[in-house]
This record gives C-alpha cells, sequence and structure tokens, in this order.
C-alpha cells in the first residue's frame, strides 16, 4: 500500500451530523429527524449551487441559509433563540463512537493525518477542538482557502499542495458517497465508509475502499 | 419592459414531470410518487456533481442512471423492461396544461421564444415534438454544446449567445427556484413558476417576477 497520509471528510464521517435530530426535536416535537435531514440536504445542495454559479459563501452562512430555508419549508417558526441553538449545536457536534480510537490507534502508527472540510476554519476549528481531536491531526485544511466547496478539484487540489504528496499517496476517507466519488475523480486512494448501508452512487467510478465504520479504516494499515 | 425574448426551462416548467408518479405507480404500486420525486432529485444532484467535478455525461444518461440508484435506494427491482417503460415516458412527458395556450399567446405577441434545458438535443427535441410544442419555438438550446449543466454560467451564456441579445434583455421562465435563482445570478431578467407554493431559497438573490403558473408570465405582457 502506497498510502503515506490519511485526510478525513469532517461532517458525517468523524463528526455525527444526525445528532442534530434531538437538538431539533427539542425544539420542534415530531419534527427532529426529518428537519436534520433535510437541513443536511439543502445545505449540501447550497455548496454545490453557489459553487457552479461561482457565489461562494462561507459554510457557516450556507449551514445557516438551509437551516432558515428548511424551517421555512416545514413550516416551523424558527425564532432567533432556536435557531442561534440549532447552529450553536454545529460547533459540538459529537464524534461517532469510534472516532477518537481509531485517530489515536493512527497516530500510534505514525501516519500524518490531516482534515479536509467544506467548513470554514472557525466553525471546523472549533468542533475539532470540542471533540478534543486537534492533538491527532497534523491540518486541519478547510475549502474556505479557494472558495469552491467540494466536489470542485480546486478544493480537493488544496491537500496534495498543503501536505506534499502526490493525490494517490493520500487515502481520502468520507462518509458521503459523493465525497469519495469526487475524491475518486480527483485521483486520491479513496475510502467510502458506508455508514447507513447506502447502495453506491450511480456516477461511473468506485472508491478503492469500502466499510461499515471508521475501525475498518484502521483494519487496512493493520493488514498491510 | 425591456424584454426581447423569452427563454423557458423545459423539466418541471413546460413539462411535467411528476406526472412519471403515475407511470411509476403503474409498475412499483405505493412508491409511484416517492420514486418520482427521488428520480428527480437525485438526478439533478448527479448534474450538479458532475458539472463541479468535470465529468460531464448527457442528461439521458444522468436520468438514467438516477433512476437506478433510487430503485436500489428504495429496494425495487427495476427490470429491463420497466427500465425501458420509464425512460421512454421521459420523452412523451406531458405539458402542463396551460403551456400550450399561452405558448401560442406569446407567439401571437410576436416575442421570440427558446428553451434553456440539461436535456441533450435528442430527448429535449422528442418531448417537445411529443407535446407538438416545436412550432412555438426559434431556437431549442441544449447545455449539452458545452457539456455543463445549469446552474454552470457556461451553460446560460449559450441564449445570449445564440439570441444575440444581452441577458438583461431575456426573461428567463424557470419553476425551479434554484435555476431561477442562477439565472438570476448570471443576469437574466427572471420569472419563478412557483408551482407547489414552496418558499424561496435562502440563496440571498430574487427573481424579477413571480407567479404560480405559465399564465402569469403571459400577463406581464398583457400588462406592459
Amino acid at each position: 500500500m502506497t498510502v503515506k497520509a490519511i485526510v478525513f471528510d469532517a461532517y458525517g464521517t468523524l463528526f455525527d451530523i444526525y445528532s442534530l435530530a434531538a437538538n431539533a426535536e427539542a425544539l420542534f416535537p415530531t419534527y427532529g429527524k426529518q428537519l436534520a435531514e433535510k437541513w443536511r440536504d439543502k445545505q449540501i445542495d447550497y455548496t454545490r449551487l453557489r459553487t457552479l454559479s461561482g457565489h461562494y459563501k462561507p459554510f457557516w452562512d450556507v449551514t445557516n441559509d438551509a437551516l432558515v430555508f428548511v424551517c421555512k419549508q416545514l413550516k416551523l417558526n424558527l425564532n432567533d433563540d432556536d435557531e442561534n441553538t440549532l447552529m450553536q449545536a454545529y460547533l459540538r457536534l459529537p464524534g461517532f463512537s469510534e472516532s477518537s480510537n481509531v485517530l489515536q490507534a493512527l497516530n500510534e502508527k505514525s501516519i500524518p493525518l490531516a482534515i479536509l472540510s467544506n467548513g470554514n476554519p472557525t466553525m471546523l476549528n472549533a468542533v475539532v477542538q470540542a471533540a478534543g481531536y486537534e492533538k491527532h491531526f497534523q491540518h486541519l485544511i478547510s475549502v474556505d482557502s479557494v472558495q469552491k466547496f467540494k466536489t470542485a478539484p480546486e478544493a480537493y487540489q488544496l491537500v496534495p499542495d498543503v501536505l506534499g504528496l502526490s493525490p494517490k499517496e493520500i487515502l481520502f476517507v468520507s462518509s458521503n458517497c459523493w465525497d469519495a466519488c469526487g475524491a475518486s475523480w480527483f485521483g486520491f486512494t479513496t475510502f467510502w465508509i458506508n455508514r447507513a448501508h447506502a447502495p453506491f452512487e450511480e456516477l461511473g467510478i468506485t472508491p478503492h475502499y469500502q466499510g461499515s465504520s471508521l475501525r475498518d479504516v484502521l483494519a487496512l494499515f493493520q493488514q498491510s
């Protein structure tokens, strides 16, 4: 295996964005799961539309816009306090149960680790620090510096540039299948964490590896 | 009003894509509406991902890929006959009830009409001819010639190039709010047909006009 570093996506891969369903449920009983799912979908829609049209806005603002839209769509009255509560929850997303142990074990194998995220630096740093993960990573890389969201090649290019490695030498890990596909198109060695046992996207490209949790990434390095 | 021509989006604006729910329901009872909606969402997702990543594929193929994915997601067994039935239905989508009369009335006012569609020429020509609409349009413009889907500016740029007008002189009509937003960003005069009474997208831009059917576009020209 020629991999010399691992780069992780953040939201959904290391941090559980669907935990927001509980935060939302507390404010809008019976709507929690639906709100969290639609919020995520709309957030990603907006990143794509803004990048396609060349109208970048930081992920924090895009996330807030998506929340406002989805509450209007669901006819939920989002007051300023509710909005603030849900947005602040984005800064303290819990890691998945295995995240911390896997990162620690990879550190012990002296494999350089980084994050590439759509999140702008302020929100990305906050969520990493809140989880106590900053010690695990050599680099927290945000697409904010190129003002294009994934899956734009310019966003992925940040990783080889920062790490000084070729894309093939970098294992790109994401639980978002579209992100794993975009990363595969870009040229990374890729690992799709299929937490939800979803079918594979019909995009004509396949990640090099698949698993159901971050433990499967660790297993790859224990075998080699 | 400085508008000198009108360009319409095709799918969802002139042609009823959600009519496919009935075709799907006949094959997969109780799943029709859900399949049609998810099919459309996935189709649009794939156009954006492919354009962002620079991996264009004609809309016909993207539409077929999206159908295959959504059937896997819904655990529906899509055999070749079913797949063919649903794909062929895309070539004979019905117009909305007002489409034909509005186009005819605009023709009588001698306003040049065109279509700008994500659809590749073969499928776009087929659906326009099946509905008998070809006589209404001076140009059927497909993004296929630039190999980028909307909302890429290169896709919208085809319209001023073909019509020889500035974007502001062209009224861009779409029932897809994201399309109306992308067109507004591009610089067209824009009209959002809000058929579903949906909230407006939180993208920081507003179309110039809104209405609930194509009749409201006609009304604009009857007032002026």
